[in-house]
């Protein structure tokens, strides 16, 4: 197996944002391309992302190769990347080894591991709400939620989308009506900030995001550009209080 | 109460400052304006802030009110401020809400609380010295003095006036003649290099600072600017050691 | 004895990073200028440093002066140095005068203290490898080796030049040939890189960096240049592990 990638930037920056989710994933490289799927420890959050083949300037594989990796790892390797880099990656043995073609070559060989615990399925979802925001006033209104809760309600209804967040003593409201694209039903579903947070890191990628619920229902956070597939799936927070 | 703020980002980064030295405040609000008067926890320093009725582009307030407010709760908030932003605060029964208005609206309340103790009165002091010099000069002599001690000095004279810092082993001094407008007598009086330096922060308003003090006396710091009065008090550091 | 320093920003950085290996050092100053040798608390490096009579706009000195200094105290002086700050150093019984003059001018007095322990002498080596490197291309090495491993072996053949480091699992190789300038035979010694991490600081001052080294045997790391000479002496790691 062997791969290469002309901007690893935004590569090296997705495994970033994937390692503050997970400790350790499966990487499958396969003729469509790269993907990763996995789930946070606490089974709350799943994380799908996909580089298709068109958007490696080289990829040759044989068969379906799964590369079990340390994400701490990848990413202080990843982080050597510069702008202008040229990243190669090819299978050895129980090793993966790394290119990184500057003006010098560095070579760094990462030990692949076993994964524990058997790959999750991604789950089929009906989502009765679609928004469409940018990544700016969306990442804004996690932010200013966080100033006052830790968990964040969406609220839907054909016309109208409303991020809102309770504290115990104090609350946040943010209401889109012009500013967004909406689809979507009456529906009202609430998110841990903890894990929001981690995820509109994704929003480096792109300016555009697309958010996905329903009543009490997981969300589906979608990060796309023509070459990347980012989404993430949150687990909703489902409280018997009032 | 209704009141509005065209450029809140100064009134954010003063209630960032006095924060730092208190945790709840009674926020006055009448027809003249807005007003803090605050005594930090350890009774060494007051802090005196006010936003006159013409820095304000809306003031509706039919009688004087008073909010307590818990202030790392309030910084959160109007951190969240940024150049452009329209600020507008509504007491509401108990809360105060903070409408922030960007491109989108972001409406926050916050439960209004009862500060403990009751307000001390402004003292009425006779300073003989008053030295006014540039916010700058005078925020580097205080982070010079910190290198070497954890107080500060001030000397003055009728034409003279010295900062100096003397600690166990190192000290430090600076004379300002030219670059400073100095009315003073002699005197002597030394600070707490802490609260001092919680105080400099101040000078983000204004490139001018007004230092009045007396022998082994409090001291007053104004930063004043058209449309803004913030000034601290400090207790002196009176020592029986020479 | 008095001295004078125009541009004193550089010998401020430099105090900084000695300042990370030892805590306490004897400034020697005479007619040829001032330096400074010292050696890390755990014996394991030395550091070099000389400022030329002719890096000092101002220098005068009886007799040779040595001036104990802790490094703390002087490094946080230094630090409030500016760009256009002229720095004078004067001794005065047994304090340091130090003054920076700027717009305004500061006057701090250091303690001279007796620094425990004999000065070692420099120790005499001979290196059968010297490679000349871009300072960036060596500091970059570095950095790539801290991600896999906690030391660092330099290899060197008549016409090649590695730098790479192993971990337990990982591991971090760069080849050099036309980049660097190689005056070398087969030699392997592998060094610490909690030590040349602080090292490589030095490439702030010179934008070439010197290795002399040799088979198991201590490397020398020089950053010169015109008025500045700074070495850094790095005892080898020996293991008997393969």
């Amino acid at each position: 197996m062997k791969l290469k990638l002309d901007n690893p930037k935004i590569f090296s920056e997705i495994i970033g944002i994937i390692s503050e989710m997970v400790l350790e994933v499966r990487i499958k490289v396969d003729n469509e391309g790269l993907s990763i799927s996995a789930i946070d420890p606490a089974n709350v959050a799943m994380i799908l992302f996909k580089l298709p083949a068109d958007a490696f300037s080289e990829l040759e594989v044989e068969k379906e190769e799964v590369l079990g990796v340390s994400l701490d790892n990848l990413k202080a390797v990843l982080r050597r990347v510069k702008a202008g880099s040229v990243l190669a990656m090819e299978k050895e043995e129980n090793m993966l080894k790394i290119i990184i073609q500057d003006k010098i070559r560095k070579e760094f060989s990462l030990a692949l591991i076993d994964v524990e615990g058997d790959e999750k399925p991604i789950p089929s979802l009906n989502f009765v709400s679609k928004i469409e925001m940018t990544s700016v006033d969306f990442s804004e209104a996690i932010e200013d939620c966080n100033v006052v809760a830790d968990s964040c309600s969406f609220v839907s209804a054909p016309d109208n989308f409303v991020i809102q967040g309770k504290g115990n003593l104090n609350s946040f409201k943010s209401e889109f009506s012009d500013e967004v694209n909406i689809q979507a039903e009456e529906a009202t579903s609430k998110y841990s900030l903890e894990y929001l947070q981690k995820m509109i890191k994704g929003t480096k990628l792109t300016d555009k995001v697309v958010l996905n619920f329903g009543n009490d229902y997981p969300l589906k956070l979608e990060f796309n550009t023509p070459k990347i597939s980012l989404s993430f799936i949150l687990a909703p927070r489902v409280e018997t209080e009032d």
